[in-house]
């Protein structure tokens, strides 16, 4: 209780000490969490991959985030082993020296204390003896003045005088010597124990101190060093951008629904006047020769070519249509000469 | 329905594409949503002072982490706005003028198949005509060669005759003008309207795909751009716990505990004895001079310096003792010079 109450300060202060300490390893161990769920939740499943450069692209974003999201846990996993593992082993370990010391601190009060108790008991029986010295020696004295006291009377207190100064003396000689004990413990315990106990408790708490201040530089450090592959990972998203090419996607959409038919040409024309033309060929009848001959203005004749394609039963124009318009359209070529008109 | 089986692959294709935009503005709605997350989570109140650096350099650690978390923030909102948000506004563009494209398609295709059953009709009809006409010139001439044929009724069946021929001759005009204006308009349709419209969709779709790329491009750059303030950020933590020094942490322990009070010096000697030899003085007491007459061995005779603290009632040494003790423990200054033992 002494001790703790003019060392209470040191208590105090080196406990708090330890206290800011495991208050950091909290802190920390927090941030390591929150990186370890901020990882969890960045990184995704692979997914399936595309012909088309700009789903290549995303998926490639997605892979350097995944990668982005590994910087993260190497943080967190960093943060865990190289701060929390490390200052809670040192905080425990102070713990234990922090006690040692006041324990001992302690042990010297207590010691003092005893050295103490001595002195006042001694200086105690030493007043008393002296009383009792005084009032012997008086007693002497008055029988020495006294003409009716016999000689041995006067003797027999001079001796009882004689032997109270005595004890008195020797009493002062054990006193003395409890005094001269206590101050040298007291100037001991000053100027050596508790110095010494104390600088060890200094040179503790500044030993925590610069272990908690290399905490505190490892905090940034573990950011710092993953700095460079995160920066690779944004390399890797920007070039994943890059590679973006709009008309390849146009191309490869090409390749994959191009067919190479042609467009279905001209429907020709069909002459159902013959039989009356070849029936009626040398007669007489009004009608006008060189237009029911079937010879009919080459405009109205196109080419068979498609045609099979354009009455075929099923979704009409569609077959002929379908196959080259891709190739068409996504080409921008025209798929040859317009017809002549 | 024509058009959506050959018009379809088109059709499956830039829809993909809007799902693409789609599902990457969602992939980074998400990340945003965890860097807000992640900046909350890293984000701490302010925290009470201390005159200790090595409390001060913690809150400077936490402090810059809030900035940190400032920057993620700023990386959500950045993503946010710069890549959500004008990526749905394009989506939606897209999607409407989309939507005008397949229209033209429908009813270009709409119009070819009007053409074509035109077509059918009047070829239908023409060929009707002509077996007419046909058979009427078979009765004409069947009565021409009949001798008991009146003239009226062969000169009636001639005209009957040339009736028919004239009327498939005028189908046939129509049929010729129906064919030529669906071959027209199949020409049209295959060389003019549907490669412009698929041009169109094609432009629609590359530009699409520009936006997307340029929503990869902003991902990572949003991330580049907090890299040199968060490089700030780990050089604020960094100094902070540079600036941590643990001499400096002990002198504000000392100044905070030390009242500059004296040790306690040696305990006097009280001699009670004194009456005794002044009674004494002259008597032939055999008690040894120069041991009773106060006059000790100045060894055991202390000053009276700090006598006040030793002998205070509250914890005795305390009063006396914890003030200089910081004092000395802390500096390590041994409080003046050793008594002379």
């Amino acid at each position: 209780m002494d001790w703790g109450s003019w060392g209470g300060g040191l208590e105090r202060h080196t406990q708090w000490g330890l206290d800011l300490m495991e208050k950091y390893v909290k802190f920390v161990k927090e941030r390591t969490e929150i990186e370890q769920a901020y990882a969890k939740q960045l990184s995704h499943s692979p997914l399936a991959l595309s012909l088309f450069c700009q789903y290549q692209a995303f998926l490639q974003v997605v892979k350097e985030l995944n990668d982005f999201a590994g910087q993260r846990e190497v943080v967190a996993e960093n943060l865990m082993t190289r701060i929390c593992v490390e200052l809670s082993k040192h905080a425990q370990e102070l713990k234990q020296e922090r006690k040692l010391h006041f324990q001992e601190g302690r042990r010297a009060q207590q010691q003092l204390e005893n050295s103490f108790k001595q002195l006042e008991n001694s200086k105690r029986k030493f007043e008393r003896d002296c009383r009792e010295a005084e009032k012997a020696m008086l007693v002497a004295e008055k029988l020495d003045q006294d003409l009716n006291a016999t000689k041995a009377d006067v003797e027999k207190a001079k001796q009882q005088a004689n032997l109270r100064s005595h004890m008195a003396e020797e009493s002062k000689n054990e006193y003395a010597s409890f005094l001269q004990k206590f101050n040298r413990d007291q100037s001991q315990f000053y100027f050596l124990e508790m110095p010494q106990i104390f600088n060890k408790l200094q040179e503790m708490d500044e030993r925590r101190t610069v272990q908690l201040k290399e905490g505190y530089g490892i905090f940034s450090e573990t950011e710092r060093q993953v700095m460079p592959i995160i920066g690779k990972c944004l390399d890797g998203m920007k070039a994943a951008a890059d590679s973006v090419n709009e008309k390849n996607d146009s191309q490869v959409l090409i390749e994959l629904h191009k067919s190479g038919f042609e467009r279905p040409g001209d429907v020709d024309f069909e002459d159902f006047s013959q039989p009356i033309n070849r029936t009626s060929s040398d007669s007489s009848l009004g009608t006008p020769r060189g237009t029911l001959d079937g010879r009919l203005d080459p405009r109205l004749l196109g080419k068979n070519k498609g045609k099979r394609w354009l009455f075929s039963k099923k979704n009409k124009v569609e077959l002929a249509v379908r196959p080259w318009l891709w190739l068409l359209c996504w080409v921008g070529d025209t798929g040859g000469p317009e017809p002549n008109r």
